[in-house]
């Protein structure tokens, strides 16, 4: 008995954890003016397919049972580009927080799952450079900072700046994809094993790839920008100098936001996915590995994204363009972060909201306890009660101290008789008399 | 372009709506104690079968593509038990909110979707009789009252009376299922049309069938449970008299409640699904047909439940059982009743919760915008601006007024020159200086 491969139940205690979890990021969201949206997640097989690379193999289809070839989302991405093409929006900004499912091998302890949570904010619209996308690397960092998960790098580059220094290299342009995916692999093994993949799976010539190696290999800040618009031969792309020149706008406006100390130009940074076409962007966390060495190490990326200016258009019967940035945050990797940490605390978060306990002392006073109760739930007040007709007051309060009520409204023969409740604070035994005929607590 | 048959995309407005329904849903189940929990939407086919009866044709499987079988949930009741018998739990009162899947023909003005919301309450756990089966009903109670969606009716009845009645009028005990399911479409059907079909396509004898129609008719409240424990034949059944001694116990819990106003014990009543075994209900929103006559016409179900005592036992290797009763609320319906009438009102509905435009008057001031902005955001203030170098002031008081945004905080030159910001309330057009530095304002 057991939930699908890849997939988990949420019980209490990792709901209550996981609601906090994305009601900040929600929050921050909000901050930032955006209005949600739903998609289903059923698409029609066609939407999907032909927008993921070789990811595609990763789609989950449903079975054909008559009708339409249906599959489940494989991000928020497309979908959102599918409905800004049907309903003709050219202007909007958005978040959707929702599953997303990839058939892909689990790996459930680093908090890769086949069913997981996106948490998305996207900008939609033809705007002046670069606002949009400081805005998106302001959001990530608001939300990393927020969760003090740490110490982290935000890694920024430009598809057009990768494409320029393929080109110049000497790359041939049918092969920009999937050296870009190569590249990608920087942040884990060393240069010799990319540049060997390159030229042995991906047959470059090895003279073009050493090229390309001087190039990837470089990170910095507004420095590295001015370095390379004045590299004689990427100056001289016009592709790398557009990029360039937004990435220099991007750094000031970054400085702008006082956001520049965790931003970090890296131009190994090319991001999986075929549809981006401007700003790549990956934040990851750092560790520092040895507490008397000032050496930090990545554990991993908790949040991406990128300019794909030209998705939505592939959905346009007339091939308009919607220019389009956006976020995504990788609410999975940081849960489980979390998820560690509150463990490591020993706090237990309560998973409840309940403000008090309706409780009685002796027997036969259930209709008591109901009449209370009932009263208490239509004034909006979070009430719980055993469902026990004759409940030990010992247990009653138990129940209190293992859920966390802070309150229990205590309704005995006396207080019947006198017209009041007894309100005690759990933790400190403290009792008040409550007049139940005015609603006023007399000591 | 398209999303899938009987699936749909939520709008901002549409989705804000959405929200503030299903918070208050959520925010009754938190009043009465439940925890949150969250399962996959993807189950193993095996968990799915054999627990919808002949629905279980509506369920949609996803394409083998290697690995195990894997189905599409239909309801949050058969995971929530799966979860219980699995993890060993005997005691829970959680809600769990989210989107269900059924290959059923759409009907989407009438809210019939193939993916829609579902919003459970259920409580788990061997306990006093009716006490948690009252809370699921004071629930429904509490939720259509405070949706204010007018006059309801909520029925009741017991799956242990339906098959008392059944036995003493002689249908043979296989046949409790299909009468069941029969006798379900006496609120929509006249009873001469369940009575031929009873007689016809499920083979009873017309005889047994009229005495069940006799029961079946009737319906009110303590008095005609009274009169049926009275009953010469029903009396002698063991069954049905358990289950009119709990009706009658929970009309009494329901009466401390003060909810019986809205309760009606109706013997029509016999829901669809298989796995109900004692109390079942359902609430229906009531119309008035005709103004000038006191006549009220349902106008379809908006939620449902009961007690399924035998559920999680399927799933428990040694068939232990766990005790449930619970309620789903049926948010679609009502969402759609929300619509319309929010689209009558013309009332039109926040998508965003943006408090303050940051503007500039001039040219060449976004640096100045950015810098505010940013200070506004780390703040936790909600803010926007337009993504424009130099935006007509015009233009972003404009945005404001489209996009209900109560505040603009102006930044021209002689502002900071002065140090200050000017807010101006964007209804009534009033300013105020603030000084910045101090964050204090002057008039």
């Amino acid at each position: 008995l057991r939930p699908g491969q890849g997939t988990r139940d949420h019980p209490p205690a990792q709901a209550a954890l996981r609601d906090r979890l994305l009601g900040a990021v929600v929050s921050c969201f909000k901050r930032h003016g955006a209005a949600a949206i739903d998609t289903p997640v059923l698409e029609l097989r066609e939407t999907l397919m032909g927008k993921y690379g070789e990811d595609t193999k990763l789609i989950y289809e449903l079975q054909d049972q008559g009708g339409e070839l249906l599959a489940l989302r494989y991000d928020l991405t497309v979908p959102f580009a599918r409905y800004l093409a049907m309903n003709k929006v050219t202007n909007m900004k958005r978040y959707h927080v929702a599953k997303v499912y990839r058939r892909d091998n689990p790996a459930m302890t680093r908090g890769r799952y086949r069913e997981f949570y996106q948490c998305d904010f996207d900008i939609a619209g033809q705007f002046d450079p670069m606002i949009p996308d400081a805005e998106c690397l302001k959001i990530v960092h608001e939300i990393l900072s927020d969760l003090q998960l740490g110490d982290f790098v935000i890694k920024v580059n430009d598809r057009r700046i990768l494409n320029g220094v393929f080109a110049v290299c000497g790359i041939p342009e049918k092969k920009f994809l999937p050296a870009c995916s190569t590249v990608d692999k920087l942040d884990k093994v060393p240069w010799e094993e990319v540049r060997s993949e390159m030229v042995g799976e991906k047959g470059l010539s090895p003279e073009a790839v050493d090229r390309v190696g001087e190039y990837v290999q470089l990170h910095g800040g507004l420095d590295l920008i001015e370095q390379l618009l004045q590299d004689p031969k990427l100056s001289q792309n016009k592709l790398a100098k557009e990029g360039l020149g937004d990435m220099k706008l991007l750094f000031e406006y970054l400085t702008l936001f006082g956001i520049t100390g965790k931003i970090c130009f890296d131009l190994s940074l090319a991001r999986g996915l075929d549809y981006y076409t401007g700003v790549i962007f990956e934040a990851v966390l750092l560790q520092q590995e040895n507490k008397h060495v000032e050496e930090t190490v990545s554990v991993g990326s908790v949040a991406g994204g990128g300019r794909y200016d030209g998705l939505v258009g592939m959905f346009d019967p007339k091939g308009r363009k919607v220019p389009c940035v956006g976020v995504s945050i990788g609410i999975e990797r940081i849960f489980s972060i979390l998820e560690q940490r509150l463990k490591a605390s020993g706090e237990k978060l309560r998973t409840t909201e309940t403000q008090v306990l309706v409780a009685t002392p002796q027997k036969h006073l259930l209709a008591a306890r109901l009449k209370l109760i009932s009263e208490l739930w239509d004034a909006g007040i979070k009430a719980e009660m055993l469902y026990r007709k004759d409940p030990k007051l010992l247990k009653q309060l138990q129940y209190c101290e293992d859920t966390g009520i802070p309150l229990a409204a205590i309704v005995g023969e006396q207080e019947l008789a006198d017209g009041v409740v007894k309100l005690r604070d759990v933790a400190t035994r403290e009792e008040v008399r409550m007049d139940t005929s005015c609603k006023r607590a007399k000591c």
